[in-house]
């Protein structure tokens, strides 16, 4: 998997510097080169600036920013080009925040939220992948290095390995975790109907903190099934990348929304003014926006969650640098994240995004 | 809306030159150099030999191919990727049948099918488009052409002018065709659910071939509610991109298998391989392929239809050259469109596209 990094540099200067936004596409899908250059930044650059702007002329506004982006385009078909918006996105609400003089997640919370953004994010560890030969205590010592960060909830893979295997596994991290409602399992769609509640069946006796993307993201019905199965919490949405996808997924799925978690990414499915709407339709549906914990371990959605009272953001320590994680020097405390106050979303406070994207502009 | 072409120079000699496979993605969504570029066609170039190849070794595989093309993508996010494999799919199930001597719908009738294909395949004339200022009887003469032509049903737009406007247009256009069964008319997903219900009781009397995609292709709530409310036929599928979301469509949109039609085109869905999927889920669920008639009025779905006795193939006169339409004076009588003996697709007998082709890799 690869990323696309975008930078806009505004005609606004702070400090007698253009102020610039930066974003970037997630992770855990690939790059989109192709549908940036050929259609949606010629679209921005083509744009009317009274197309793009605010009311009061000062600001992009970006929804009016997002609708120029998907002018021409057809309905369906939500995947890489909703990777590509929400780079761009990405990229707009850190600019509008920039401009604003604003942390994203204090704009947010004003613009779309309740006013009071919270001050403190709950983020949890996510790994514990398969490699050839792994020793159990190696996992475990992983999950180990997680608590001693600060984190109090972690993630680890399962499906890769035959089920009696992988329930060892879980004990070995369960060892470390103390409970199993501070470990989440991962099968990342990869199970069949059979398979998937064979496992449920297995974890239910854990009490995990979920158990993640049993079958194909499309497959509503063997999820339903599944959530019919398994009285435990169930969470799903990486890989669904529209609020028309994800509203399918909460009429369709069997999802119970007094426990189980929402984890569509805003970064790779259309950004921010999609994701109102993915908010918008889990309200139609009876769901607290505390139930989704997005996808991505990244800065974007760590505003997101605190601006939108979310339920937290995943996090992978050292997995997906640079775009990965928060600030440098960000710690983790009783595994909740402090947000600070600098304007934007914060590409300048990792110190090896940054320098990326100032080679981009340079 | 554009196409990428893709041409496959095959090692395999016939009359001292070699054997190419020619490819396009169908047309109504966007080319696809990026993902092709970046990372189909390196994945097919890379590939040992002998995961191309099928079994006697003398031709490539297409569902190996498939697997290959395939390679380290992720589940779901159906859209782009799906345009982008379906354009090389194409092309290598021309190159496989021209290496087989045979036209691909024998070729697909032995090897999927019943052995024994259609000798002719129906199509109807799709047009009917709106322009500014246009007079109603400018659209009849449009339909007064292609019956002329030798088609017998039509299809034209709805949904971009008030309901009056538009239910005068449909009536210009009875008086050419003769009986509501010879018009199809299509709202290309614009309806929210109150205005597709209006327009489903005002059209309800006209008994019309069907009335297509009336809201957004994802929303199967709103087609199963205007499927509740609407006696005569309905057909949608031209903006599902999978077997997964067409087993969605099929689960939760209230079609019915005894009348309504499926619009699944192969060539911006995957290919071929996985069109083969989206017929399996249709007699899962109890449909007959011949229910099917999918979008995109060209040579590959032809050939599909002839093969697995689909129900008929759209044709859009003169609107999508030179990739749309069918071989140059190809003649339909009576609705119905006969096959010729060729090896392949049939892009060479296309001029203005075969001569594309060849400057591509001239």
């Amino acid at each position: 998997m690869d990323t696309s990094l975008v930078a806009i540099v505004s005609s606004v200067e702070r400090g007698g510097r253009p102020v610039v936004g930066y974003g970037f596409a997630s992770n855990g899908r690939y790059a989109q080169p192709g549908i940036l250059r050929d259609r949606l930044i010629p679209r921005l650059l083509a744009a009317d600036p009274g197309d793009l702007a605010d009311e009061t002329g000062e600001n992009l506004d970006p929804h009016r920013a997002w609708d120029v982006m998907m002018r021409n385009e057809k309905p369906g078909g939500h995947g890489e080009r909703s990777v590509a918006v929400g780079a761009l996105d990405m990229a707009i609400w850190d600019l509008v925040a920039k401009i604003a003089g604003l942390p994203l997640y204090r704009l947010l919370a004003v613009r779309h939220g309740d006013g009071t953004p919270d001050d403190r994010v709950f983020v949890y560890a996510a790994g514990g992948y398969y490699r050839p030969g792994r020793p159990v205590s190696d996992l475990a010592d992983e999950m180990r290095r997680y608590l001693d960060l600060g984190y109090t909830h972690v993630k680890m893979k399962i499906g890769g390995a035959p089920l009696a295997e992988d329930l060892a596994r879980i004990e070995a991290v369960l060892t470390v975790v103390g409970s199993g409602e501070r470990l989440a399992v991962d099968a990342n769609g990869r199970f069949d109907l059979t398979t998937a509640l064979e496992y449920a069946r297995a974890l239910e006796p854990y009490g995990l903190m979920w158990y993640e993307e049993p079958g194909d993201p499309l497959d509503f019905e063997l999820l339903r099934e599944v959530a019919g199965a398994y009285a435990a919490p169930l969470a799903t949405g990486e890989n669904l990348f529209s609020a028309a996808d994800a509203r399918n997924l909460l009429r369709y799925g069997g999802l119970r929304p007094e426990g189980d978690t929402i984890q569509v990414d805003p970064s790779l499915s259309y950004g921010v003014v999609e994701y109102l709407r993915v908010l918008a339709a889990l309200g139609d549906h009876g769901w607290s926006a505390r139930r989704c914990i997005p996808h991505g371990g990244h800065q974007l959605t760590l505003h997101l969650a605190a601006a939108l009272h979310l339920g937290g953001n995943e996090s992978y320590p050292g997995v997906f640098e640079p775009i990965g994680g928060f600030a440098d020097g960000a710690s983790i405390e009783g595994g909740y994240l402090r947000l600070d106050e600098e304007p934007g979303i914060g590409s300048e406070r990792k110190a090896a995004l940054y320098r990326i994207f100032r080679e981009m502009i340079a």
